[in-house]
């Protein structure tokens, strides 16, 4: 059986990032760009005034104080008709370019108008100017033509705005997957229904939409299938069109667990079946590749998305395997689509506040509150019945991973925290 | 001027949390409960088999081996028909109910079918089994009745499983506030524009939404409002329909900045402009309440959305300053509306790894690369020239916070550092 490590290997070698897409900025949120952001424009575009007042020749203020000819007025968006000359100023406002000629900017509060029925004139007084003051030169922050960002970086709000401010409108990106879910089990029943007699609801569905949410993926839930080849079979192959397919349940050695048979049918090469860890031990991997003829989605804002495969991951029905699978597995393989570096998290390491007994014979993924202190990173390992048993997850924020099995660690020591 | 924490405590003086609406659990993810939720039914709801094997009575199998009587196969979804007697065994899946009689399940690994004509037999050969072994009492996981989660609880992919396994489809939550963005300015171009002569593109209205979505919250952006009191007033106007509304640009000292009177003439009420923090320093924020006969927005699944009022931050319109703002103080009031504790977030102290001197007379947000390494936080401040130079954000992912003006800080010293 593989181990996590080995398992990992596995998945990450059948991974490529998706195809580059070309989207709008405002769609581009938390996915990463494909080619490296050049400036279209100089940042500021022209030598900008920075705050509300009068540009200056720093020469005419040899003390920092003097009385000038007010030539013109120019608002954020206007443009100075006239250059200054000796013995002149302009007023401006914050984000208006400064004249030709000027070489600082004073702030209104260390000016006032002088009164009179000739040419406007404007008294200064402040403790002296130097070139530069309250204005940036154009290009100052980017100049036209630099690399902005280069390909491969994650597009966060601050390099949004900078796209926005440098670039274009759309931007070129490593797509967004599309993760569908696919519940399977005669026991199953929807969310709206109330459960009968050894039925329960379909409550991996609502987690998984959620953590694929999170994770910052489309997801598309496509049900729940019942425990037959044939609705297997109808549903799986609606589920290979996307470029993830999460099943839940079906992959155990249960005699009905016909998730394997009909992916194997289906055409969907098994990569492995069953992880050396707890809980989510009966975890199957495979890929898809489809064949031209099958259509593809496309998503409505593309230049070239070819990519063919399909990832499946068989998830074992209890929810808490189903959860751990999907953050230690899939969130793995959804980030190398994406692009995203580096594709595994590292872990925090955090002291044991309580011993803790490691039953059994594989490597633990226990539910776990972690919490910053002022001493460092501490975790507690929340109770927990098991697999089946997601009420104890809700007290915790990570797992702690116990990885020797059946083994007493001690209050105080040290192990690897994965936060959920 | 009001300093940084008089500037939040004066905002989350005015934020009430938002009132209970009701959603289904897709559409809950990142909203806090707004009533304790209370398991509807027990889970697991019956005694489970957790794996795949053969229910059985302890008693018959003293030293873990012996060969019993199949009565009854139970597959996940299915009931027992039969209790079991002395001698007898159900053959059961993972997940389905475990027989009246049983208190146990041996794992098919463990058992052998015994070939022959007469009835079903199975050998057993295990280490031994104990009474509770390999299943899941009704209700030890949650009782019916027992609170799964209290009100005020943030719902992540946990908790949403917990829900949808135990509770109803829909919840009761504190509302998702719907947050207007409208950038004001007469040098503003859209961003498919290029932009003139003493224009730039509207990069605020960008990066602000793309802050929003990352908390959480519902951004509307409303475009561009030009510097006149008629196209601001109507503009405004429709923003003030929202919870919460973030202007940006209009606010500092400029003849054109009209914001605050147009708000006042509308009816805003001002509780302060100006905060003592760079970049941000001209922020304004005000509250408006609307009267009864102005229609409110109202979400497509609700009971009860009473909430009448809109918050109303005037932004900086320079980029950083928006952003710094948005982060410190807009964030805050979400967080407060949407119920989620602790609205402020505890900064990371973190180790300087570099000398810094903090220019001027205010305390200072400069952008910051945060680092977690074996030794504990350590954080670099990037170089930035100013509220306009949003380009050096991209290389940053938190603020550091230099609260003493005009101060050398050392390579070593701590300070408080607040994640992007």
């Amino acid at each position: 059986m593989l181990t996590v490590s080995q398992a990992i290997a596995a998945i990450l070698a059948e991974v490529q990032p998706l195809h580059p897409v070309r989207v709008p900025l405002a769609d581009a949120l938390g996915l990463v760009l494909a080619e490296p952001a050049i400036a279209q424009l100089d940042s500021p575009p022209f030598d900008k005034a920075l705050m509300d007042g009068f540009a200056v020749r720093s020469a005419d203020l040899p003390e920092g104080r003097a009385t000038l000819r007010v030539i013109e007025e120019v608002m954020a968006g206007q443009v100075p008709r006239r250059a200054l000359a000796a013995g002149e100023a302009t007023r401006i406002m914050t984000g208006a370019p400064v004249p030709a000629g000027a070489d600082c900017v004073v702030q209104v509060e260390h000016t006032r108008l002088v009164p009179g029925a000739g040419p406007i004139e404007v008294a200064i007084e402040t403790g002296g100017v130097k070139p530069g003051k309250n204005l940036l030169k154009r290009g100052a922050s980017t100049a036209e033509g630099e690399c902005v960002l280069p390909a491969g970086r994650m597009l966060r709000p601050q390099e949004l705005g900078a796209l926005a401010e440098l670039g274009s409108a759309s931007v070129a990106v490593i797509g967004r997957p599309r993760v569908a879910v696919l519940a399977t089990g005669d026991e199953l029943v929807s969310l709206e229904s109330q459960p009968g007699p050894g039925q329960i609801r379909n409550s991996n569905e609502t987690m998984l939409v959620a953590q694929l949410r999170q994770m910052g993926v489309t997801p598309v839930p496509l049900g729940i299938a019942r425990d037959n080849a044939a609705d297997l079979r109808e549903r799986i192959s609606a589920g290979l069109t996307h470029d993830v397919l999460l099943l839940s349940g079906g992959v155990s050695a249960g005699q009905l667990d016909l998730v394997p048979s009909v992916l194997a049918d289906l055409g969907v090469r098994q990569v492995f079946h069953k992880v050396r860890l707890k809980p989510g031990q009966p975890l199957w991997f495979g890929v898809y590749d489809r064949p031209k003829s099958i259509p593809h989605w496309v998503p409505p804002v593309t230049e070239t998305r070819g990519a063919s495969r399909c990832h499946v991951f068989g998830l074992p029905g209890n929810p808490v395997s189903s959860m751990v699978c999907t953050e230690l597995f899939a969130r793995r393989a959804l980030r190398q689509l994406m692009g995203i570096t580096p594709v595994e998290p590292a872990p925090v390491r955090a002291r044991l506040t309580c011993e803790h007994f490691n039953h059994g014979n594989r490597p633990t993924y226990h539910p776990a509150a972690l919490e910053w202190t002022q001493a460092g990173a501490v975790v507690a390992p929340v109770p927990w019945i098991g697999s089946a048993d997601l009420s104890a997850t809700v007290c915790a924020n990570a797992m702690a991973l116990f990885s020797d099995a059946d083994r007493h660690y001690r209050a105080g020591e040290m192990v690897d925290v994965f936060l959920w």
